[in-house]
């Protein structure tokens, strides 16, 4: 492959992503993650910090045990404490122990941090940069050099950060990163620094050495800041999957390469590893269990979502009318949500993305679109319940078979909080018909709607053991007439998974028991149908 | 106030920000924004499409009713439609009847979308834009020209697309926009063309219009795109709170509004709006019904919270060190993530607020504090349910009177829908403590929470007759804990009304029931107390 406007993209979900407020990374998880971006071809992990705990320790272990086919993994460290050598320090031995090619040294540009934060002075903290990166080069490591603070400490004293970076420079360091390590910077700020600095490295050398850059996300621009730095001359991006990292995040690799890559011509993946861009974030936010944005650029689920009905027809005459890019090339889709300002093309491309085929002529079609717009007078609402929907089409096509009938439930619950004896009990009766058979089956729960969960589950388990796997993943309640107060009809919406796909269903009622029931049943169903026909959900995890 | 460095900001969360998936507005939550944004300052609120819905009609119909006291509220529509009198649309006739002084027009500036979208001439495309614009000022209203697609259009056809913006321009529009339609141009190509559109201006005008930029989210840059238009002379910027919008959302306010105050000096609000940040960004988030996203820059749960001990020593000595601005701006707090040690200031002015007296060297102050906290680690959340905090504060105080206590309640619930007698029934059952009397009452309701509902209103009517004109004007419940589906826990906020003032009260458990009950009962007695204490509620209608 031609160098020629490449891109090193440098990963950093397993160290700076795992300091966001939340995420907690066994080293399973970690290698989980590094054998994806293994895959897509990211070419630097950073793995951890050696040395700072046992974790990481035994990540770069393991990796020794199953190494990965072509990235390099990356172990982090600081410059040597003060006032030792740096063969002396602890800290070093560990990152040498850890056994990798290539380690990033971070070091102070900040004066301030050097002073107040090290308590030590500016010589001693120029002979730290040197002497770690030295030492480590004369161990035979190859080494990335992330200047800390470094926006900030050049707007304070630009004298004193150009030393500390000349001195990585000559000590061996073959990229220097600019790191703005509280998050603040502009890009605008970003071009010209990085513009300045520049100048400044080829006043005593004709060559510049490899530069990066490592924003921070705490004023928004993360990932602006990232491309001004690539187009003053940057050559790695170092950032995270879906922009986690302490307080708002690091820059988000995710919305960064395809910029880099289909927008301004650089090579940062080949096309087939691009292509798995929205798998490996959708991958990441199972492991690291946190639940996925939808709005997030390029990979989110609603990031090619077309409502209305003007829109869609354009769209699907011309892509380029409402969408930036082909979501095909970050392994994204296109999806027409289902709304009150729906078409008939609307009705007839989700049916296709269905896998039915529906014809414009076919009176069913009219039907589907009379029936939808009632149900959302009546106050369901089916753009974020795709499941709910295709059941809909299903059934005015007579593709609906009955898994099972609930002929009705009761519920019971006691809360008796306030008094001497504080009790509170749950508990729900419900008589279903399966395969002829009738079923009653009762059971508790920790409120109304578990106990009613938990009952239909074990009425349907002797038929249906693969419910087992299901389980419901979120769960949202919506009054829709606010002037009616707690006797206003009510939407929920109710995620199920099976462990490898999600799904959405809708039930609207003036009985929140009501509506949360229809919405469980029908996620149930489509879980089953899901099943039987070996057909792909609406959303993959 | 001067309008040097001044920038007019356009909240547009209740049209375009209505378009985000999942979001469905209803005229009380326009009007609750509406009101919040009004008291924040933004001098133009975009309302909607009068017109377009039903729900859009009646919005601006009822500020007629309940005029806001500062903001410009915006009426949203499309040019004329081909080849008819502008006198002759209808939808420019409903926007005439929406009564607003400032009117934003959206016309088509690339060649494309009017060939194969409108399917009419380039020519026609320009009259329309004309006729529509001095239309409107004939009959006294003041436009806002919103230039769809204007990056890609421009560069697709530049010449074309000046030719719309000019003629936008000389029919009156005394502002124009800049849309990125599509959110996919990055920020240093707006730099570009808005230098080039600006020298345009300039070639046949010794003046340039005032000019504005409405950028999308799609390629992540949304906020650097508009800072980027504003270095090069916009002055006024477009987006909504939080960054809603369809796909990847428009511009985040409370991202864009700190940025250009805080960092480049431009005057957006007055400091002490600013610091209304925060509260503005959490209240539209729990009225439009999503999960606040912790690490949304300046507002975030997390935006300024440390853990590891050297940053926090560091942070607690000086702030700079790891903090980009000081979060007390924005109205957002330091959070260390091993001490909990902040919040005394937010709890003192909480306080005054209600028109308590507080010392900061009072014990009392810090117990309110742990027990907020406490509440808030339970997944409480006061932001948006002042009333509770108040009565939470008052009992810390001793200040809380008991008017009634509920002994407990038992709640039985039949839905036999599918059998062949069809038949639905909310039983609820209350025993309550009364001035020493105890009284058992019953009642139903459409559905387990109205049952409570009614009966504890049966139960009290007679000691506390003004609770016949209270009523729930709002009723919403978010689950969590995601990953538990229907037994995780639960939050409700219920929203009451005395018919004069409005107050939000909060109830947290797994059990949805009990939830709602802990909310309705602290809506009644907050109703109750204002009555008694003759004092102002925390909104009023």
């Amino acid at each position: 492959m031609s160098t020629a406007n490449q891109i090193w993209l440098y990963d950093t979900t397993l160290r700076d992503g795992a300091q966001q407020e939340g995420i907690s990374l066994s080293v399973e998880d970690k290698l989980r993650i590094a054998q994806k971006l293994d895959e897509m071809g990211i070419p630097f992990i950073e793995g951890g910090w050696p040395g700072a705990n046992p974790k990481d320790v035994q990540f770069f272990w393991q990796l020794k045990e199953q190494p990965l086919t072509q990235a390099e993994v990356v172990a982090f460290c600081f410059t040597r404490r003060p006032n030792i050598l740096a063969a002396e320090d602890k800290m070093l031995q560990a990152i040498l122990a850890a056994g990798t090619r290539w380690v990033t040294i971070v070091g102070k540009s900040w004066d301030l941090h050097v002073t107040e934060g090290l308590k030590t002075s500016l010589e001693e903290n120029l002979n730290m940069i040197r002497d770690t990166i030295a030492y480590l080069r004369s161990q035979g490591r190859r080494v990335i050099y992330d200047a800390e603070h470094w926006f900030d400490g050049y707007k304070h004293n630009p004298d004193y950060a150009m030393q500390c970076l000349k001195m990585a420079r000559d000590a061996g360091a073959e990229w220097l990163v600019f790191c703005d390590t509280n998050g603040g910077t502009l890009p605008h700020e970003i071009s010209q620094v990085v513009k300045e600095v520049v100048r400044s490295l080829l006043e005593d050398s004709a060559t510049i050495p490899q530069l990066g850059i490592h924003p921070h996300n705490d004023g928004g621009t993360a990932v602006a800041n990232a491309i001004a730095a690539v187009l003053e001359g940057a050559t790695m991006v170092q950032g995270t999957i879906n922009g986690y990292g302490e307080r708002c995040g690091n820059a988000n690799l995710c919305t960064l390469i395809p910029n880099l890559q289909l927008k301004l011509g650089y090579r940062c993946l080949e096309d087939w590893q691009l292509a798995q861009l929205t798998a490996t974030s959708r991958l990441v936010s199972e492991v690291v269990n946190m639940a996925p944005n939808d709005r997030a650029p390029f990979v989110g689920r609603s990031a090619f979502a077309h409502k209305g009905g003007l829109h869609v027809s354009a769209v699907q005459r011309n892509p380029i009318t409402y969408e930036h890019i082909e979501p095909e090339l970050v392994g994204n889709e296109r999806r027409i949500l289902i709304s009150e300002q729906s078409g008939l093309s609307n009705v007839l491309s989700k049916a296709r993305s269905f896998g039915i085929e529906l014809d414009k002529q076919d009176a069913t079609c009219q039907h589907i679109l009379e029936r939808l717009k009632t149900l959302e007078n009546e106050g369901y609402q089916f753009e974020a319940a795709e499941a709910s929907f295709e059941l809909l089409m299903r059934e005015a096509l007579g593709q609906r078979s009955e898994m099972f009938q609930v002929k009705g439930f009761q519920v019971h619950c006691d809360m008796l909080k306030w008094t001497d004896m504080p009790y509170s009990n749950a508990l729900a009766t419900i008589k279903v018909v399966v395969k002829g058979e009738e079923i009653l089956e009762a059971a508790e729960g920790n409120g109304p709607v578990s106990a009613l969960d938990n009952a239909l589950r074990k009425a349907l388990a002797k038929f249906y053991p693969e419910i087992a796997n299901f389980h419901l993943t979120d769960y949202k309640v919506r009054i829709l007439d606010g002037s009616s107060g707690t006797a206003a009809k009510t939407r929920v919406l109710v995620e199920s998974s099976n462990g490898k796909e999600r799904w959405t269903t809708v039930g609207v009622s003036t009985n929140i028991l009501d509506a949360s029931y229809q919405a469980v049943i029908e996620g149930i169903e489509y879980g089953l149908l899901l099943k039987s026909t070996a057909k792909t959900a609406v959303t993959s995890i």
